[in-house]
């Protein structure tokens, strides 16, 4: 065994309190060992040990466990709002991005994933736009995570273009110290001081004011919004989400660009979102009939059309557009990407000064699942 | 261990060529024993040692395997019956109904279903409607299992009402002899001989005439009729099955009257099917908003009913009407029902001679998640 991994192993040990022996078990399994840069973390890739999902060990000199952000309770009504919460609800913008948790740790800004890795692009980009922000907090109060959404054009995840946005942006929503997430007043404070951007907050609310609550989601509807988390001001019961009727139906139809990848996982559980609104909103024929045609055409459109592109010969694909600061940059990212087992080919559009602008295809099941469909005849389902 | 059990080991392991040790293997995992009346068999609940899923060994005097119908390959484009064909195709009715193998053995008529699982009640209906008839069959031919499918509305499984059936009723499609399935000549002879209705024969075409077999489909999709099974005379390959986009529909809107139970199974293979339909038929515009509505409105439409419905305090069941022969027969059918963990409700309606009329509700469930989502107002999914 290398000096290097008996390190590793003795860090992780001492961190966690369990044995290395414990250690070792979990390795290459629920607890995953990466590198950024000259830096060694551990990912929990499940809840393990006390630990949430997304949990991340930072591996330097002094380990830093940094939690992953709590999963959020879906409401199906918006009245069972009334049920869950104390007394006041602060409403806040959910928006439609990546969960990103940001940290300075021994010198440097990191940006780490809903799923635990450092993304190396993520980083680059955070680096810019708030590297010297997210020092300053470390500097006054410690190692406090900022929990913020990547939101805009310019990301590898999700493309999705607010006008309020920079084509890289970052939106803070939480601040978490340690496991427990800060009063929301503290997070204001922090991020004003910081000029950090923040999500909107829409209102306050007392929790029995349904009606004010639902005239708030309607606007977002109008707006083409994703929807809103619903926060105790302090924290004192965990939030809750609830999303508009055009982002479920945007998702599926999205989604069903590629049936066999996010079409698949997106379709029963916005269908489920769908049902429960159709109840609570109690839908006349005339809004069943306008939201099933909707639905529908969200479903079957975006999916034909890739089966017409492969059909034509063309690649099933998603692709983005990437500004990386540097070619070192996009390296430790397509590294990163190699380590995840995506499968994505890269292309450079144009290089400049501090600008590396890339396209990102990833490959698609759907790609091959439609061609073999198409070059037999079978479904690939019964 | 009981000199039943022994005995059961000793034939199951003569019958199928492996040790004692290897058959307890697998007993009660992927081989299940079940009893009906006198009579041990052995279930097949998935592939194992070269038979089928569904196969059932009949553990009488005389063991006998009785091999598991093949599953059939999909067509997703109604062109792809070019490539796989030989040269003639027989184009059958595939009915809405479920397959159920029937056997003459030791005395006594049984049907098996697709699972392959003696039902008492498939049985005793299908021995007052046929018992002499495949009795005769045996008696000519040995032990020639025929293939069909049982349609109506007097069932417990599914519901469909043909206007030339009868409520409960058996149309066989296939004869088969050990593993092999039998020239269709050969089916056709037999059931005429014994006086057995037979799937429909709609066409004999050349596998490139796909225009002829195109409006062979069109015609059921105007009768609302399920679609296809396409067949080599002789069977030298595989049959291939096709259905109408309006059972694709038709089957994701029974389905979504309980959509964490066969909506959720139901939804994705169904969409996939329009989705090849919409590439092969080319829809246009107005097509693809006709069918997207539909599909929309099956989709939502029935769930949400059935949402308002368990909001109601009623519960959310499928119901059957049943018809025994007798008493005797109801009470097997129910432990039946308990040993395959079904969770149901029976009520006597009507007792006449020779008729016992049964209501049957499976409970579903989408009922206690609906509960459970109406109680706290959170979703079931993220």
């Amino acid at each position: 065994m290398g000096e290097e991994i008996r390190e590793v192993l003795t860090k992780l040990s001492e961190t966690l309190g369990i044995s290395e022996k414990d250690v070792k078990k979990h390795l290459g399994r629920s607890i995953r060992l990466m590198k950024y840069r000259g830096l060694e973390y551990a990912v929990f890739r499940r809840e393990l040990l006390g630990y949430r999902e997304g949990t991340v060990i930072l591996l330097g000199e002094e380990p830093l466990i940094v939690h992953g952000y709590p999963s959020i309770q879906r409401l199906a009504f918006i009245e069972g709002v009334k049920k869950h919460m104390i007394d006041k609800v602060v409403v806040e913008e959910k928006m439609n991005g990546y969960n990103v948790r940001t940290i300075y740790y021994e010198g440097e800004v990191y940006a780490i994933t809903r799923g635990g890795y450092i993304c190396p692009y993520t980083t680059s980009r955070i680096r810019k736009l708030y590297g010297k922000n997210i020092e300053f907090i470390n500097k006054e109060y410690g190692n406090y995570v900022l929990v913020g959404e990547v939101v805009g054009t310019e990301n590898p995840y999700v493309i999705y273009d607010y006008p309020e946005a920079r084509g890289f942006d970052y939106f803070v929503f939480d601040i978490m110290d340690g496991d427990r997430l800060l009063p929301l007043k503290i997070k204001k404070e922090i991020s004003e001081k910081y000029s950090i951007k923040t999500v909107r907050e829409l209102a306050i609310i007392d929790k029995d004011d349904i009606s004010t609550l639902k005239q708030v989601i309607n606007k977002l509807e109008k707006e083409k919004r994703e929807g809103v988390v619903l926060k105790d001001p302090e924290h004192r019961v965990p939030p809750l989400k609830y999303t508009t009727i055009y982002i479920n139906i945007k998702d599926i139809e999205e989604g069903m660009k590629h049936p066999f990848d996010e079409g698949r996982s997106y379709l029963f559980s916005r269908i489920i979102r769908l049902i429960a609104q159709g109840y609570e909103y109690n839908w006349n024929d005339d809004e069943l009939n306008r939201i099933a045609l909707k639905l529908g055409k969200a479903i079957l459109e975006p999916a034909i059309k890739s089966l017409k592109k492969r059909a034509e010969g063309k690649i099933i694909a998603s692709s983005y557009v990437l500004v990386f600061p540097s070619k070192q940059d996009l390296e430790e990212f397509i590294e990163f990407m190699e380590a995840l087992g995506v499968d994505f080919i890269t292309k450079i559009i144009e290089e400049r000064k501090e600008e590396v602008i890339v396209e990102l295809m990833k490959l698609k099941e759907t790609h091959g699942i439609y061609s073999k469909m198409l070059e037999t005849g079978y479904s690939p389902l019964d």
